[in-house]
């Protein structure tokens, strides 16, 4: 059994190493990325591999904020993105659903402008 | 257009005053709560207010951590439950879905074991 718990902090990592295939090999192929909540969905493990081009190409650190949230298959985990490129930081918080496989298969961003500041 | 953002503030406001009616006139009658997450949902005003009746039966407070993220119609906020009676808290991230009407349509409660201390 996966520890999902960890896995946000992975993912984070991951992120700040704009380590792509690690940040990928979290979904599952059939997955879904809505980022931030409200937008068109990335769907399947191409267009996800797409979307995170974009992340990783910036320098990207991601501190979370207080404990991961665990609850049956999901997590919720609130976190600070800081930018440095572009001197902006912005206030998410992600729920990620896993599959059985310990995969993610749903992603969900919620963040808007409220939450950015530069 | 309501404003999402104070939503959460005046949820944890109406639980510590255990004012079930502040609480239910949040949600749409259609609205459905699951808290927490993977377990069986509340359906309805009905069952909304006979699961809210459990929680204004004690002493609750929440304290926001952090910013609550608006994402075009819903919300996410990071909170630390402390029940007083029973000498414990819980920390929990709450999604609410918004309706047109600004009532909430569906909540979402984040939270399992490892989040609970006692």
């Amino acid at each position: 059994m996966k520890d999902l718990a960890a896995v946000p902090a992975a993912y984070l990592e991951a992120l700040k190493a704009r380590d792509l295939d690690a940040i990928v090999d979290l979904y599952a192929e059939d997955a879904i990325v809505e980022d931030p909540v409200g937008s068109d969905a990335h769907e399947g493990i191409a267009a996800i591999r797409e979307f995170y081009k974009g992340a990783t190409g910036m320098s990207i650190e991601g501190e979370l904020q207080g404990q991961v949230r665990v609850a049956s298959n999901e997590v919720a985990f609130a976190f600070r993105i800081t930018m440095a490129d572009v001197g902006m930081t912005i206030d998410v918080i992600d729920t990620f659903k896993f599959n059985d496989a310990g995969k993610i298969i749903l992603m969900r961003a919620f963040w808007g402008p409220e939450n950015v500041t530069s």
